[in-house]
């Protein structure tokens, strides 16, 4: 990918990342799934966790909840894969037919497992009601697995071992396979040693920078690595994300974290965080280091930057709150825009955003304030949509800053809250020395 | 599913849902949809789009960027299915390995394509940069195949019919993909006739019902419609969808509508809208015909509530803007909420809702106001976290609601800004002959 030149063939590092000593596939049940009803957020899931333990999900499958569908998925499955992951289709319906399928395709009766019914009475018995024949369908277990109980629902999960295949069935509500896997199906791999409590993956999470420029910034320092390390590199809407996974062999977890921090210097203030951090968040830390407050006044974000202070808990010591002024009467009215401001340079322009991030300053007395205006879109004004002006205001002064953002209204919306964040970012790196000073005198 | 009594072997309506004339198969290329970084969102678009012409994909699968696992994947599809959909590994560089290893799966040479070798050209004469070598590999078609031109990237698709099947290619960025997919894949399906213009599916939104609840209400209706429509649900964090599809030989369009009319006068004010409306869009539309506006007061939402209504173009007719007030000073200070209400009831109360709800709309002279005070968690206060109240101030008085809400912050969030709309609706429901006076008064 990105850290290999165009004309390579595929080098070390990208086939690495596909050697691994098990295969493992993940067979995901549900009709919903192919008809767009619903993302398989299992995979993403169960991907993130099986590669931080060294034991990469080898391949994926989405099928029907078809029982011919499903015995062939199964069989195919477990003739090229040594770990089988199946999600969903344990339910108590007539349509949930992943035990009795794969039961099939291991030419496995099916056996009722005494504690799977005794879970099954309990759960019941504690909500006060009754089971039903189906729930006791759910009891029953490919012959020679194990249950995995099931704290959150009643479908027990299947853990099975033959011909030295592992086979695991896990319920497809999220809140019930989360703990399931975690709790059960993890350590079990652990203690395989199929997958490893390796030292973690370094995450480096960068801003403001294309995919290319970060790719080639850190090339020179990864190549050196060689296919001591598997690096991976995606990009998101507002960021570039790089990770560091140790391989078997490789860099240990103090090197890895050495290597981090060489391509953290590389690339300067593009780098926002190790693991996956949210601007909000970093600069909402930035801000209680220094102990001081923040305001926002937004126009066409509507609220946004704001609600992205307030996904974190104790965000209140720093964040004062924000103004939504979604018409000018409402500038004029709370924030005091001047109209002579809105008559001469209109609500989007540098002169307003400024206005409004001082203005919300002093409304909310805090010591630093952004603000938004712009035109989200479909329809421009002025100026064509996308445009977005930035205010900024603090101790040391106030500024402002105009972008043209791509996309449609909620990207423009999102990429205005990102950029007005970075504008902040950018401008305390600037100021961090006085910064400094101002809040010792606190 | 659903629709099925527990005790029933799979009846006709999940049966026919699978059995199409056409199999459709999508591979989706890449190491990022199998180590957690990204979720494969074709298969969401596709499996919607394909499925409302009357072509469900019937199985999917997430492949790694290696060419043994390529090919192989490539095989067992060609063998099974007679639409494949492959996406990713079109672009220029050397891991971008999808199109040759297609061309041997078939085993059919690669040829130079000279109108994608054209646009190729013309896409970086535009841009006033040069193609490097690795761009002309991009060329390359299958012979026999045709290239489908992308606009907005270099990689060209393909469209391959061989031996009874169709092999369609595609770029792996969604805005290459999408058009691509829209304007030269569908109309060439569409031709063959196997997908179908027909009747579009009736999409029913629910609100405040569970899955289960939803079914119950809709089963003898749909019951008696028998197989000659196919029907989804599909709980969501709020709602809970119904979708009405018609099958070749049942119901037609408008036999459809008149079904989704019984289900709607069923569902009573549990039905929220056709379609997948967001709940703002439902409100905002209501409160546009009635020619009034709205403002809000958020505490713990933190301008969630303000943000989605402006999400929607259009929205500053009837939203007028909003007061995020995360700290007691704030609530004071902008909303002038009597010191009395904080220090006897608390900033998270009954009187304290409606309080900050009656002075955002004497402060921004709107005809409704909603407010959300709360705790978002992970800490409660006096009350456990996810307690939050609701305050509502319309012109024939001021209500509050208590609800307590499941899940982490962000889902506390989420949910409380759902409860304050509904709210709302259910209010402007009650009193809906009451606006219709006022509203014709203007």
């Amino acid at each position: 990918m990105a850290q290999q030149t165009p004309d390579d063939k595929p080098t070390g590092l990208a086939y690495r990342a596909m050697k691994t000593l098990h295969r493992v596939e993940l067979v995901a049940i549900g009709d919903e799934l192919l008809n767009g009803l619903r993302a398989n957020s299992h995979l993403v899931y169960l991907g993130d966790l099986l590669q931080k333990h060294d034991l990469g999900i080898t391949r994926a499958s989405e099928i029907r909840d078809e029982p011919e569908e499903m015995l062939a998925a199964f069989q195919q499955a477990l003739e090229r894969s040594d770990l089988i992951i199946v999600t969903g289709g344990l339910g108590p319906t007539s349509d949930d037919r992943t035990a009795d399928c794969m039961a099939s395709a291991l030419k496995t009766p099916l056996v009722t497992n005494k504690a799977a019914e005794e879970a099954i009475v309990e759960f019941f018995r504690a909500r006060d009601r009754e089971p039903t024949p189906n729930n006791f369908k759910q009891c029953e277990i490919v012959e020679g697995g194990e249950a995995l109980l099931n704290s959150n629902g009643t479908a027990p999960g299947q853990w099975i071992e033959k011909d030295e295949k592992v086979i695991v069935l896990l319920p497809g509500p999220p809140r019930e396979l989360k703990p399931m896997f975690e709790e059960q199906v993890l350590p079990r791999l652990l203690k395989k040693a199929w997958a490893k409590e390796g030292a973690p993956p370094v995450e480096i999470r960068t801003l403001g920078l294309g995919e290319s420029v970060v790719a080639d910034m850190l090339e020179p320092i990864l190549a050196e690595a060689g296919d001591k390390v598997r690096v991976a590199y995606c990009a998101h809407m507002n960021y570039v994300d790089v990770r560091l996974t140790p391989v078997e062999g490789g860099l240990d977890g103090k090197a890895l974290r050495a290597l981090g921090e060489v391509c953290r210097q590389r690339l300067g203030i593009g780098f926002l965080g190790y693991g996956t951090p949210d601007i909000a968040c970093v600069i909402l830390k930035q801000l209680r280091g220094l102990n001081k407050s923040l305001a926002v006044a937004e126009s066409c974000t509507g609220g946004l930057l704001a609600s992205r202070f307030t996904d974190m808990a104790g965000a209140s010591k720093v964040f004062k709150g924000g103004v939504v002024c979604y018409n000018n009467e409402i500038k004029e009215a709370i924030l005091n825009i001047p109209d002579c401001i809105l008559s001469q340079h209109g609500a989007v322009s540098a002169e307003c955003a400024v206005a409004m991030a001082t203005a919300v300053a002093e409304l909310m007395e805090s010591d630093y304030a952004l603000a938004i205006t712009g035109y989200a879109g479909p329809n421009g004004g002025r100026e064509p949509a996308g445009t977005v002006y930035l205010g900024y205001h603090s101790p040391v002064g106030a500024w402002s800053r105009k972008v043209v953002l791509p996309g449609n209204r909620i990207a423009v919306k999102e990429r205005a809250v990102v950029a007005s964040l970075d504008f902040l970012r950018h401008k305390l790196e600037k100021y961090k020395m006085y910064d400094l000073l101002e809040s010792l005198k606190c």
